[in-house]
């Protein structure tokens, strides 16, 4: 009981110098040496703190590298044009990408019904994580048609954009046509990559973004981290 | 280990019946009684089987009213006129309300800030669930402006639809001026309410619908049951 009672007071002495901007988001936190020392404990009673904190989302672990502040949750405006860079960077955050997975494969059914593609079509699928200020808040796939961009794999190894990709492709402006939104539980995989708990809320959003003449030009699906990021609407936009 | 197996082909069989659609979606199971003598298990073997095809959302229990096939998730379209009613009916699914609250009381400082209200302002607040062919898809927290519709708690409890009150206040149009989404879990009031677990997910949405002249007429909170929503939104719409 004594160990419980500590490891919570430490909680709320380190998200009291969160909230007071001690440490601000993005700032790392002290080592567990050094957050030992501090409160004349153990590192395993630092350990079980910093994971409360985790779990509530108010900080987060980086593998190798520390403890960091969380951000608030990130706006992402889901309207007409729907474009990464531009999203994270109107929100004052520093946008990246990390690519897990470029390759060109045969479409699976629903994939080509929601390209409009017949018969045994390709698709070029490019899978990776968002990031904003290094914390990754999503998990995306996106799927081509490969017949009509046959060097975007390429355009998208050099860029990560979509944006640039589909413009060296012809594609100078997209529109998004349709979104589905679901809430979902994190599964290991998708855990793992955004660096949640599994069965940490999750929603989905499926798009089809569109050439000016309203042929499909991307299939995209992706997973958010419920808690980092608050999606936005703006009727008009 | 026996008894796992057991209870794992009862969920097997059930599950193929609604595969193959012997049981419909909105239909009721046989009973507790009638699956255990079909099955040849006592009760406990039929309930935890059930108890499984609950959390797998397949089936939901009604207390007193027996065990029921779950409807795939519906579509709910979030553009620039949401309302119920129609959405429901457009999916074709049977719209109901169920009144859980309706009360004036003080404004909550955010509550006053999303309506523009100034000062110590007054706010109705109408709670409830929103049901599809009689199964909970979401609970709705919807705030309006006191001064503004003095009768509104009235004509709410008379109709239930906010697009009738609100036109019997004088707005016989309404768009969605914004709207904010985000994934959630379940709490245990949420849960208890939706028919769902704790901890299943959930999709929050936050939007201010605004009346022809651009004045806040209604700030809501929707907490649609992540399995039975699928929520979609056209631009244009």
């Amino acid at each position: 009981m004594a160990r419980t009672a500590i490891w919570k007071t430490i909680t709320a002495a380190l998200t009291h110098d969160i909230a007071t901007g001690k440490y601000a988001p993005g700032d790392r936190l002290p080592t567990e040496a050094q957050l030992a020392a501090r409160f004349g404990v153990n590192r395993h009673t630092v350990r079980r703190a910093i994971s409360d904190m985790n779990e509530s989302g108010l900080t987060y672990s980086r593998r190798g590298a520390g403890v960091f502040v969380a951000q608030r949750p990130t706006d992402y405006p889901i309207g007409k044009r729907v474009r990464f860079h531009q999203n994270l960077a109107a929100a004052g955050r520093v946008p990246a990408k990390e690519v897990l997975t470029l390759e060109t494969r045969a479409a699976s059914a629903h994939e080509a019904a929601q390209l409009g593609l017949e018969g045994e079509a390709q698709v070029h699928v490019y899978e990776g994580l968002s990031l904003a200020d290094e914390q990754p808040i999503a998990i995306f796939r996106s799927i081509f048609p490969a017949a009509r961009f046959p060097d975007l794999l390429a355009a998208l190894e050099a860029s990560r954009s979509v944006t640039t990709a589909l413009a060296q492709g012809g594609v100078a402006d997209y529109t998004r046509a349709s979104t589905r939104l679901t809430a979902k539980l994190a599964n290991a995989t998708q855990a793992l990559h955004l660096r949640l708990s599994e069965g940490a809320p999750i929603l989905r959003s499926a798009g089809i973004n569109v050439d000016p003449e309203g042929m499909p030009v991307e299939y995209g699906v992706t997973w958010f981290a419920g808690d980092r990021v608050t999606l936005t609407l703006n009727p008009g936009d």
